[in-house]
Formats: structure tokens, C-alpha cells, sequence
């Protein structure tokens, strides 16, 4: 380490951390995600900004030779922690067992974002394509880049509509997996090849034949080998998360290594390996957690700061260019996601939310368009429109969402006296005697006998199978499992208390205290949506949890549910999980 | 980032991280520092193995210039970030309420080692001396380098005994903290001005102002300023960690950056920013073992072996000097910090064992040896020395201590049925209805009454100024609250359950359920070892604990507690602090 280099290294390091996450919470405190503040530095401490204002700061900030060598070897260990952590969100369970209507939806998500593509690659002029002679490949390459959305947005968007544990919410992640995974995949094989400018067949199929090797690899024996280390290492619980963090480092690094030697991008190694290592159940929330927080708060930024370091966004802004692309990602998207989810059998209502959820791009879309830029794929004109539309398809899917959902706030929306209600014609167990999750919904279930009768029997297997789909711990000491019952008319609840916890796997890894049973009639998806929300904001601050443990009897926890529910109407519904916050 | 320096880059660092963990945990499993392991992999992958075995693969893996770069960019971070984490277990809070005894011991721990470098400095020839003109320095140098001490590994050292809570536990790590406090900021001060070989007056005298100067603006005001940045930032509870996490690595580098451009190594940013994060109550313990956990499983290793890569430890291995630096050393520590014990009141018997834990010089030792040696202060053969040296005072420290201290397992030991025994004379309360541990220290005094009469007043007084000195939260639950009390004869303890649990600010963030208030005769340090130990043990697994939180009455907790407390004799004692291991 030279000291000079070693300054200028540290320096422009912690220069551009630091206003970019400053930036960074600026955006989000606008309702915009934070990579846009993270972008902007790159706009002010580069070259759209710096280098035109005080050109002798930029060039002692960032000059070339060692200390840039030194930032890269940072940004790409960025990179490829950034495509584990996308990656780690990818739960291949869910995928298998939604699989048949999630197929439907993705494989429209897929071919009608290429038809855009397509479309939007013989309408641009030639000065935007890169290579004219190749205009095919770059409307598949288009095609792909538009097919990526945004795992995180997407689960934060359902996450704050009180969405993201019903039917709608499900599909809409089991969809996005499906088509980041195939995005992805295609993503770095074309970007390979593409690098030189054009292609050539026999390369190409060779990668892709390698790339697809790869991942099968990876993605079926290397996953359970991945399991089974993973079991050997749980064995020593209080060293466990130190190792593991040891593992997805190594693992990830030599699986970059490997794409990047096979002609493939490094993202691809460390997304694969992201997914393999996801798909575990053995990987704590706690470990996904460290390994989330340290990469969107101390590499990300750096590395969407730094490479929009080298963009003059102003000059390379093209409106028309802008608004093509987001109307084509856009119409694609909508009519692929939804078109697919209606032919699942969703209402039109329902299936356009999924559409409008799916369409959100945001920070993977902004990296891809990133990563095509710097291998001279697309040029700043369309890496600029890229990014537009990233944004502006993230801004739009929360609001459309909520319209499509919730339709009249005033007639259809939350009644905050919900909970309170369903509870008082339900159950009430002030103490679960169970221990595990399944025995707790059986004890809650079976209280249920006065108001539903013989349904219990069929109830409780409805509700065991969706638990073991996707279980519905939601954190801060919350479950709330449920399922749709044929013959039931209305929702009906039973809620019980444990003070020492079961376990429903919540993303925070705490056990459930407050644990609501919800049974609801076949079908009646805006009724799941809106009870689900009345349960999960009846017991949303800690006050009002603390209040209901206390609770001993149905009257008590009855008041305690009505006041709660009343003091919070009016704030923003929604149960959030740390580990999905955007990037 | 070019596809080839790409895939050597990830590829070296994948292979370093991975080797560096698997020799450390190796090492671990013999009983060894990991950083022995980490160093061995510098050894089989650079200088001394591979490049001697196979010159061509290490000449692909390891080449200069841009991977090269891009690994030292990584190692810099790391080698920052590192020190962050040493700073951050320094706890100025103790260093300030336990300053007076400590202050003997700490200038008595600086002043021997000082005058064992002259010592060492005058003793060893001058083919050793990088700057025989300036042996002076070169013994001021060492004798600063012998004063250092590792914190992690004197942290765990009383952990695994069962010391880390009582008096000498305390004195032992604020005298640590102090000597590494002085140590590193002399250390960084020499460094830099004698990277040349040679030195003049007017630029020490100007580094040791900036650096001081910087110190004490980071110590003073600076740690207000955070402070009160970090209250801000937890005002928004739940994005409060990732800002935590941005700010401490901008403010690290930025500060890194700082003494760099002063002269002194950047390592002193990373240590004085890490020990001003360190002392706000507002960084929560979840914070920093992300820290750690990153820090310790992804950057040091590679740091540490990547440094090894270039020693040739084999050619460099001086047995005579070895064993001179190794008795120094160890006769430096013993005399000061032993002495200095002794002085202020402790029996001779525990001030040895003070000695011994400010003995252990681990993995901080290694690194200052390594940043010596890359500035060419100190030449190979000092540094295979010094980090022998380290590696054999650590490995001496847990043994010697323990020895000292429980002197005769058979009859001073530790008796299994201590703890049932000490519950059935004192007092049980089954639910505590308090939830703050002053009101529950209080409400478990009281029930000593019939115990201890009138001493109740004095005893609270005695455990609650002690609790605000260190809280006593051991984690997994359990909570030790105690103090020594004028008048008292033998050891009382009365025993309180909380299943809602009540926060002691124990290391693992959790409240505590289990709490036995513990009253101590004065000056019975043997005693209060054996109570504290035998305490903690009755509860030491979930099992002990979660079968005493279920007793209702006294004869059911003493049955609980001889039950387990007879189960688990033999077993090794102590409580583990994850965010203390080893580095």
C-alpha cells in the first residue's frame, strides 16, 4: 500500500459512500428509490458535475493508474455481492410449489417484453444502435433488458399494501423470481459475446450451452451440497453465521470467477450462487441480513455512484427515445403479466395489479443497463432511457396497485373496527398451550368448532398446506395464517397469545406472540386483502401488541383491538421486512 | 472492469478468503488463534509454497498490476475496517468510572514494555536494526510494539473462565483498552516518519501534534457529534441499522484518509473513529456484530494472508531472537501489569493473573508487525519474532489464568450444586413484576430481607452503582446483577423470573428472563469467581433454562438448578460473546 495511492483511494471512497447514501435517503424521503440518489453521485462527482466546474479537484479525486485500479477492485466485489443478495431473494420453493399458473404468467412476463423488444429495435434509428449490422441482436438484447424487474421493489410495493402473504402477492413474487432467473441467464450470455460489438454463432452457443451448464449445476446438485455444508456448519450454532457470511463470500467470488472465465459475465456466478444458497432453508434470516445490510449500505452505493461517474445524463437525454422505451416496457409487461394472470383465473381487477406490480424495474434494471453500458452494448442514450424507465415504472406500481386493489377507500377500504369484529364473533385463546406452528393453528382451529362447525376438519388442512407454502410469520411477533374454504361465507378469526413465542418463520426470525387463525371463503380475493390488512394493522405498533399480550379474556382483547384499531386509522397500512427493503 | 483482470481478481480473492478460513478454523480446532491460519495461507500460497512449487500458477494468480491493485484496494478497506473493530470494543465509559487503578496498571503495562524494547533494542545485533544509526528508535519502536495487547483474545480469555464480569475481569480489559489506545496512536505516530529509515525532529514533532490533535478531536468533540447523529438516525427505528452501518465506513475512511494526508498510517483513523462509534450507548450491539461479522469472516482474512504472501518464514525464522523477544515481552507485561495489580490492592495470586491476560498480544500484534515490516521498519527476521511472540503469550494467557485462579479444581473448584444451594438460603421470586433491571434489582434486594436485615439498602446502593459501571446481562437470557457489601459474610442470592424478560443490555441484544441478584462479602475475589461461575453454569444451556423458567416455587428452582448444576459438571464454564471471538 503507497501512501499517496492509498490516500486518494480511501478518500474518493468514503467520498462517494457518503453522498450517496446521503443522496441516497434524500430520494427516498421524495417516495423515490434510493438508487436515484445514488446515480446522482455519480452525476455530481463526475462528469456531468465536477469535472465541469473544477476540473483539477476531479482529476486529484479520481485519477487513473492505482487508485482507480483500487476503487474497481472494490466495485466489483459490489457487483457480485449485490447479484447474491438479488439472488438470495429468490425462493425456489415457492417457484416449484406455485409453479403451474406462476409458468403461465412468467412465460408471458418473458416473450411479450421481447416482442417489445423487438418492436423497439427496428423502430429506433441507427444511431442509437450500437452496432446497425447487428440490429437483431440488440432487439433481443432489448427485449431481455426489459423482461428484468425488480425482486426488491416488487416485494416492498406488496409488502406495504398488505399484500405480500396473499394469493395476488405470491404469484406476483413466484413471477418475478421466474423471470429474473431466465433474464438473468440470458442477460450474461448475450452480454459475452456482444462485448467485441458483434457475434459470432458458434460462440454464442458455446456460452450458452456453458451458462446453462452452469447454472443447472449450480442450481441442483451444487444446492444441495450447498444444504448439506450448510447442516454441518449449523451444528456449531454460535460460530455458525461467521462461517456462512465465510461461505457466500468464497462461493459467490469463485462462482464470478468461473462465468467470467467461460465468456460469461461475473454477475451471473454470483446470482446463481445467490439463488443456490437462498434456496436453503438453513441460511438464517439474521445471516441474510448481515450479508443484506453490508451490501446496500457499504458496496452498492459505490458501485451505481461510481460507474455513473463516467454519464453526462444532460447531454445524453433523449425524451422521445425516454418516453418509447417506457411506454414498450410498459405495454409489454402489463399485457404479458396480466393477460397471463387473468388466463390463471384472477379478475381483470386483480390480474391488472399483478401486471402494474411486475412492472416495476428499479435498481436491477438501472444495474443491467449499467453493466451493457460499460461493455459498449447500448450507448448512453438508451443506457439513459433505461434508467428513466427503471424509475418511473418503480414509481408507478405502487399507487396503480393500491387504485386497482383497494378501489373506494371510503366504501370497500379498511375498516379499522375489522379486527375487533371479526375477533368478537371468532375465538379468542388467551394462552396457546402449542409450541410448534402446526399444533397452534390446529388449537386455534378447533375453537373455531362453535362458529363454523364441521368445517374445521377441512379448514385446518387448507390452512397446514398454505403454511407449508409460504409461512406467514410477519414479524414484529405476528402470524397470521389462513387459507380460503369451500362452504364458508364469511371471514371468520380465531386469535391466540403465546408470551414465550412460536415459531411461524418470520423474516426477523422472532417467534409469533400474537398469532391470528383467518379463514376465508373461496375466491374472495378483496375480502383476503382488506382482512388481512385490518388484522396486521390492528396489532401494528408495539403499544397495541404489548397491550393485547396482556389481554385474558375475549372482552379484553376485544377493547384492546377496537381502541388500537381506532387511535391508528388513517396511517399508512403495511408490515415491513428489513431484509426486502430496496436497494 | 476488464474481463481478464476481472477473473484473476475474484479468482485470487475467492481462493485467499476461502484457504484463509479453512486454516482458521483449522487452526481453532487445535486450540490456535484463527490468525495462525490465515498467516499459514500466505505461507502455502505465496513466498514459501507456491511460488517455490509452482512459479508459473502463482505468476498467473498473483501479477502485478491491475489485480494486484485491485486486491490491495480490498485489503485497505479491510485493514481500515479491522481497526474499526478493535476500536469498537473499547469502552471509554470504563476506562473513565474505573479510572484510578486502572491508570497505575495501564502506565506500569507502557512504561516496562518501554524500557523492555530499549532493553531488546540494545541486545540484538545490528544485522537485525533496519537503521543501526538509529537503534534509539528502532528500541523506542519495539518497546511499543510489545506494549500493544489484543483486546478480542483478552475478552475472550476472561469470557471462557467465567471473569469477564468481576472486579479483575474489569481491570484486566480497561487497562487493555488503555495500553492499545496509547499504543496504536504512538505506533501510527512512528511509522510514518520512519518509513524512510530515518527521521528528523521537526516532522515527529509535527506528526506527533496532528495525530494527537486528531485523536483528541475524534475523542472529544467528535464523539459528541456522533452521538448525536446516531440519536437522529434511530429516531427511524427500523432503517436505523443500514444508516448506522453507511455512516461508521464513510467516517472510518474519511478519517483513514485524514492521518494518512497527516503522515501517520491510516490505521489510527480507523481505530480512533472506531473507539468514538464505540462508546455511544446508541450503537446497538446488533450493529456491531454485523461489523464484526463482516469484518472478521469476509475482509481480515484476506488482509492477513495476503500481507503472509511475501514473508519467507522458513528463511526468516531466528530461534535465538524468537525466544529474547518472547521473555521480554512476557517479563515486561508480567512486571508491569502484575505490579501495578498488586499495587492497587489486589492479592498477589489474581495480579499474576492480570499479568498473564495483559500478556496475550494475538492478531493486533500481527497486524502491527505486518504494517512494520510492509513501511521496512523492522526487517523479516523481527517479524517472524514478533508474531511468534503473539501467538505465545496468546496461547499462554487462558492456562496460566486459569491456573491462578482456580488453584485446586478438587477442593477451591467449582461445585456443581453451588448455585441450588445459594437459592434454596437466599430467596425466589417466580414472576418479577418489574421491567427495568434497576426496579427488578430492587425488587429482588427486598426479598433478601429476612436474609440480610438491614444490609439491603447498602446492598442495592453497592449493585446498582456497579450495574451502571457494566451492566451484567450475560446474554442467552440470564442476567448476574452483583456487588460486594461491607458487613456480609458469605455469598447471598436471591433468584427472579421475567418471562417477558427485562433488558440488562447483554451483548446479544436479548432481555433477560433469569436473573439472580448475587451479594458478595468485601475483597473475596476467589469466592466471587467461584459464585459467579457456578451461577452462570446452572443455567448454561436452553434446557437449564428453559425447565427453571417453567418453576413456580423455590423447591422447584433449587431442584431445577441441582438437576442441571449435577448434569453439567465437567463441562468447560463460561458464557460466550459471540461479537468477542477471536479474530
Amino acid at each position: 500500500m503507497h501512501g499517496q495511492d492509498a490516500l486518494v483511494f480511501l478518500l474518493s471512497l468514503g467520498l462517494i459512500l457518503g453522498v450517496a447514501r446521503l443522496l441516497g435517503e434524500a430520494a427516498r424521503a421524495f417516495g423515490l428509490p434510493l438508487v436515484v440518489g445514488e446515480l446522482l453521485t455519480g452525476l455530481l462527482l463526475g462528469a456531468t458535475g465536477l469535472q465541469r466546474v473544477l476540473p483539477g479537484v476531479h482529476a486529484w479525486l479520481f485519477p487513473t493508474g492505482a487508485p482507480a485500479e483500487m476503487l474497481s477492485g472494490y466495485t466489483t466485489v459490489a457487483v457480485v455481492l449485490l447479484l447474491v443478495v438479488a439472488g438470495l431473494e429468490v425462493d425456489l420453493g415457492i417457484v416449484r410449489r406455485r409453479g403451474k399458473s406462476a409458468l403461465v404468467v412468467a412465460a408471458l412476463g418473458i416473450v411479450m417484453p421481447l416482442a417489445g423488444g423487438l418492436v423497439l429495435g427496428y423502430l429506433v434509428p441507427d444511431s442509437v444502435v450500437g452496432a446497425p449490422d447487428h440490429r437483431g441482436l440488440f432487439a433481443i438484447f432489448m427485449g431481455v433488458a426489459l423482461s428484468i424487474s425488480a425482486l426488491p421493489v416488487v416485494a416492498k410495493t406488496l409488502l406495504d399494501l398488505g399484500l405480500f402473504k396473499t394469493d395476488v402477492g405470491l404469484l406476483v413474487m413466484t413471477v418475478a423470481m421466474l423471470d429474473d432467473l431466465i433474464g438473468w441467464v440470458a442477460f450474461s450470455v448475450l452480454l459475452g459475446p456482444m462485448q467485441g460489438g458483434g457475434i459470432e454463432l458458434g460462440v454464442l452457443v458455446r456460452t450458452i450451452v456453458l451458462a446453462t451448464g452452469f447454472a443447472l449445476l449450480c442450481l441442483i446438485p451444487g444446492r444441495r451440497v450447498i444444504d448439506r455444508v450448510l447442516a454441518a456448519i449449523e451444528q456449531n450454532g454460535e460460530l455458525a453465521p461467521g462461517r456462512v457470511l465465510s461461505l457466500v463470500a468464497v462461493v459467490a467470488m469463485l462462482g464470478a470467477a468461473v462465468t467470467q472465465a467461460i465468456g460469461v459475465h461475473a454477475v451471473l456466478g454470483g446470482f446463481v450462487v445467490g439463488v443456490a444458497f437462498g434456496d436453503s432453508p438453513r441460511l438464517r434470516e439474521r445471516t441474510r441480513q448481515t450479508i443484506h445490510q453490508f451490501v446496500t449500505n457499504v458496496f452498492a452505493p459505490v458501485f451505481f455512484a461510481s460507474v455513473a461517474l463516467h454519464v453526462d445524463f444532460v447531454a445524453n437525454f433523449d425524451p422521445v427515445l425516454c418516453l418509447v422505451v417506457f411506454l414498450v416496457a410498459t405495454a409489454a409487461k402489463l399485457i404479458g403479466c396480466a393477460g397471463g394472470a387473468r388466463f390463471t383465473g384472477l379478475p381483470w381487477r386483480e390480474s391488472l395489479a399483478v401486471g402494474f406490480g411486475l412492472n416495476a424495474r428499479g435498481a436491477m434494471e438501472i444495474l443491467l443497463a449499467l453493466l451493457a453500458r460499460e461493455a459498449k452494448v447500448i450507448n448512453d442514450s438508451v443506457f439513459v432511457a433505461l434508467v428513466t424507465m427503471a424509475i418511473a415504472t418503480s414509481l408507478l406500481a405502487g399507487p396503480s396497485m393500491k387504485r386497482l386493489l383497494y378501489p373506494s377507500a371510503g366504501r370497500g377500504g379498511i375498516r379499522p373496527d375489522d379486527a375487533a369484529g371479526l375477533v368478537r364473533e371468532g375465538a379468542f385463546i388467551p394462552l396457546l398451550s402449542s409450541s410448534t406452528s402446526a399444533h397452534a393453528i390446529e388449537e386455534l382451529g378447533r375453537a373455531l368448532r362453535p362458529s363454523i362447525g364441521d368445517l374445521v376438519e377441512p379448514a385446518l388442512i387448507s390452512v397446514l398446506e398454505r403454511e407449508l407454502v409460504a409461512p406467514t410469520g410477519l414479524g414484529d411477533d405476528v402470524a397470521i395464517p389462513h387459507a380460503a374454504v369451500e362452504g364458508l361465507t364469511k371471514p371468520v378469526v380465531a386469535l391466540g397469545l403465546s408470551p414465550t413465542g412460536i415459531d411461524f418463520n418470520a423474516p426477523d426470525g422472532r417467534p409469533a406472540r400474537i398469532v391470528f387463525l383467518l379463514l376465508l371463503p373461496p375466491r374472495a380475493y378483496e375480502e383476503e386483502v382488506r382482512v388481512l390488512a385490518a388484522l396486521s394493522r390492528s396489532v401494528f405498533d408495539e403499544a397495541a401488541r404489548e397491550a393485547l399480550l396482556g389481554a385474558t379474556s375475549l372482552e379484553e382483547a376485544v377493547r384492546c383491538l377496537d381502541e388500537h384499531g381506532r387511535r391508528i386509522a388513517g396511517q399508512a397500512p403495511g408490515v415491513r421486512i428489513p431484509s426486502l427493503a430496496d436497494i
